[in-house]
This record gives structure tokens, sequence and C-alpha cells, in this order.
């Protein structure tokens, strides 16, 4: 079996960027052209076909993607069905698959997610929500999937993008530690035994672009986590809150991180006609080289 | 609309106990009858099965079911159809239904998932985690379902059932609460403006039963909250503990708990032969009598 970080690293290399790229399928915003008035299917047809565009533009400059299973779920077993289908069209295009489905339950149950997960879907990694505990993300790190050839991961939120985590995260304990700092201890301690060969561990920590100023912190007690980046282009962060989320960290460098952006590059396209693939694969081209000078 | 307490105060006077039947099906555990080899289908459609009849025979002794999303979800887009059968089929019965996913993220995503737990699911209630903050709870309860009769719920999960939930929950902050308790105090806010009018809101907690000692400081910070207590049975709570939990409440006393069992009744028949829904039935049935005394 490959190790989840040893494969994630091996595809950053080739594409040369730590670039990734959310898969967030909004029917009202898609292309005027794949709209059902326009082709005919359902609403979940459209995005199918959404997806595979954005798949094929986005070849060459992201290394891996990240569906958000919300906005397929919303659709019911259909849109389950098209999560599947996306996830398999995205591994047979080299991409390695990070499920952002934000699960956590008690431990029994995570067994349930992890297959979910890891063989209905597939995925090589899933995102996973702390709150209950690390005994239960432990059942994802411990799931045998059915196809074992491809070690799995998990990025557990620690530091998450949005404006009101701050009202969770941010406080402080009785002990000095930050709330999020306490979940960041807790992944090291989940990934001290899981390391790949070249040092980094396939439990990977959610830690938002908006928050770079929480990120030295961060990183210095997750020294050998992949840090995964969402919060870059439509929720304001920048390669410059990038560069500060890299820089203070020695190890393991360039090869620690993987910046997520959805919005900025899937709708990068004229509303009204116009050529919608090339410009969101134009805009996955520019974030891979802002990306890539930040981190190379 | 009629609001979401209201609603299910009204169901459990009805069945006289605020019982909850937690449907976590898991096809190894089913009875020999419904599994594959004896009625052919696969294990989704004997997961049906066995969901009916669990249904069928806890009518009168609950007044609420809580699907376990994860159990369905595993199968992929046939057990999201088998979850939307189930969940459609408690409704007929005249059960409340709670989606238990746990689902937490950001904004915009987290109205994905108000559409899955209110539409195409279309539950009274969804189990929602609170690490991403109070501002990815407020699309559940701000969310207008398809079928605006029902007024629609939101439980979150403050003080968990699992051994390894002290490692977050119990953990002390600078101001003398703990992490549980900070969650409370967003969950009271959130509640505050959501009032039926027994008082209680619909925005109600996870409290396990297994952790009865922080129930009363629990209770203090969320007076008119209603504690969803799993835990109950196979988990180890006993009806001595949900006795501590609703006792130090003077208000809203027995109308604003729920406790609920998974395990100790969908799987309290012989392994081997015998009548499992008869047995299923007495096991809900003598959980109706157990809770009902200690909460009446």
């Amino acid at each position: 079996m490959t190790h989840f970080a040893d494969r994630l690293a091996h595809n950053i290399d080739r594409i040369g960027s730590p670039v990734c790229v959310g898969l967030d399928p909004v029917y009202d915003k898609l292309p005027g052209e794949l709209k059902c008035g326009t082709t005919g299917g359902g609403p979940v047809a459209a995005i199918a076909r959404f997806c595979e565009g954005v798949l094929d533009a986005c070849r060459a400059h992201a290394a891996v993607v990240k569906p958000q299973s919300a906005c397929f779920e919303r659709y019911g077993p259909e849109g389950l069905a098209c999560l599947q289908h996306v996830c398999r069209r995205a591994r047979e295009l080299g991409y390695i698959v990070v499920l952002d489905a934000k699960r956590g339950d008690i431990g029994v149950t995570a067994e349930h997610y992890a297959a979910l997960a890891f063989d209905a879907m597939d995925a090589d990694a899933v995102t996973v929500s702390p709150y209950l505990g690390p005994d239960t993300i432990e059942p994802f790190l411990n799931h045998q999937p059915a196809d074992a050839s491809r070690g799995r991961g998990v990025f557990v939120l620690v530091r998450t993008s949005n404006p009101g985590s701050d009202a969770v995260q941010s406080l402080a304990l009785a002990d000095g530690r930050t709330v999020a700092e306490m979940i960041a201890d807790h992944v090291a301690v989940l990934g001290g035994s899981r390391r790949g060969q070249r040092g980094l561990t396939s439990v990977g920590a959610v830690v938002g672009a908006t928050k770079p100023q929480d990120a030295a912190a961060l990183r210095a007690r997750m020294p050998d986590t992949i840090f995964l980046i969402p919060g870059y282009g439509a929720q304001g962060g920048t390669a410059d809150d990038v560069r500060r989320m890299v820089r203070p960290a020695a190890t393991p460098g360039a090869r620690g991180v993987l910046v997520t952006a959805s919005r900025s590059v899937i709708y990068a396209f004229t509303p009204e006609g116009g050529d919608w693939r090339g410009e969101v694969s134009a805009a996955a081209a520019k974030m891979a080289r802002e990306i890539g000078q930040v981190c190379n």
C-alpha cells in the first residue's frame, strides 16, 4: 500500500504546485449552456456535466480535487450517484480525491462513514470534524478499504475559514492553549504513528487561509501534518496569506500544504456565453502559478 | 406553521413517554429471516425490511425515531434511497423524525445540508456539530422547507456519550466554563428567539446519558432547551442516570428531554428464530415504562 502523504506529494510534484480545486457545484451558478432549459435533463445531470468540464479544464493545474459532499447530497440518492461518478472520473484523470464531508460521530458510527468515504465513494481522503474527540477519528484511520492498494488519509478541522469560527476555535483554555491548538495536539498524536516515507503523516489538518495569524502556532504543534488551506480566493485569503502560512515552517516546507479554492476557480467564467471551460482552466493556471511561487 | 417543540411535545404526550428509538441498522445484526440468503435481494433491501418492522413494532411506545444516516450512506445512492423511504414511512406512522447526520460546515454549505435534511429527507429535525461556530448552525434554523407546514428543529452536539469526548468537551476554558458549557451558551442564544407555545425552543442539545454529572450545569445554561439524551441502554446509561438529568430541571421538566436508545431496542431479539418484531416491541415498551416513570 502506498502511503497517502507520499501519493499526495507525488501528485503535487507532478503538477508543480500544491493546488486543490474545490467542486462545490450550485445549479444556479452553472454556465447557461448547461442549464436544463438548454439541454434537457434535471439539475443533477447539469451538475454532472459541469463537474466533468471542470475536471478536464483543471487537469494540468491541480493535483487534487475536493468535492463538497453537501452540494450533491442535497439532491438525495440521485445526487449521491452523481458524487460517486465525479469521484470516479476524477481518479481516472489522475487527481487525488478529498471528499469534503466533515463527518464525525461516535466510533461505531464513524466506521460506517469511513465505508462511505473510502468504499462507496472510493475517495483518497475525507474531511472530519473533531468535536466528539480523537477516538471518533481513529476509525477512519484504521479502516481497510476494498481497494487496499491506495493508502487513505483524513483532514481534521482545526481552524476553519468562516467568520464565526472564532466563537469556538479561538477561545483560550485554562492551560493557555486555544481550542484550535488543543485539537492540533490531538492531530499530532494521531498522526505520530502514521508517517509516510517523506515524514508527513496521513492525518492532515484544515487551517483556513483567512486565519494566517494562527498558522505559525499551529504549525509548531503539527510539524509533520499536511495543512489543507481553504479560504483562498472567494473567501478573501490571498497568496500573501498563504506565504505567511508556509514560511514559518522549516519542515515540512512546501510539501506540507495543499491550498484549495472553489468559487474563485470553478465560477471564473463570463456568465453569458463564452468559453467557460477555457476561463476555468485559465483561473486554475493562474492560481497554480501564484501558489507555486509562494510554496516552491 | 406548527413549532417543532410543540409538535414534539404533542407526540410525547400522545405516547406518554419521551422515548426515541434510534434506527442504526447493521446488516450483520439483522434477524436471520431477513438476510439475503433467505429472502433474496441485497443488504439494503434487508435493511429496509428491518426498519419497516421496527417502525411497526415501536409505534405505540416511541414518539420519535432517529435514523442514523451513516448506516444508510455507507451503501451509497441505494442506501440514501432507503433512508428516504424509511423517513417517509416513519412520518406516515406518526413519528417525529430526527435525522442523525451530525452535519456542520461553513454557512453557504450548511444551507445545502439543510436542504438534504429538510427537503430531500423531509426530516423534522437534524443533529448538527458545533465546531465551526454558531454561524454555521443558523442556516439550518433559517431554512424554508418545501413542506412549510411543519416547523423544523436541530439538536446541537453539546456533550456526547462516547468515552473519548472528554478529551475535547470536558476541558476547562480560561473563563471557567468547560468547552461543552461554552457550546451550551451558544445553543441558548440561538434558541432564545425561537420558542414554541410551551416555552421550549427549536434548538435542542445532545447531552449523553453517560455524562449525568454534567447535566445539571448544562441544564442551568439551557433552561428552555430540549435535551436529546443518547447513551441509554447499550452504551451504559440507566434510568437512574436519566432521572439525575431530568430532576435538576425545575423547568421545563419532563417535556424538555427526549431519551434515545438504539441497539438495546432494535436488536433485542433472540438471534436465531423467534418473533423478532414482538421482542423489539417488548423492549420498546419496557423502555417507555422506565423512562415514563422517571420523567412524569
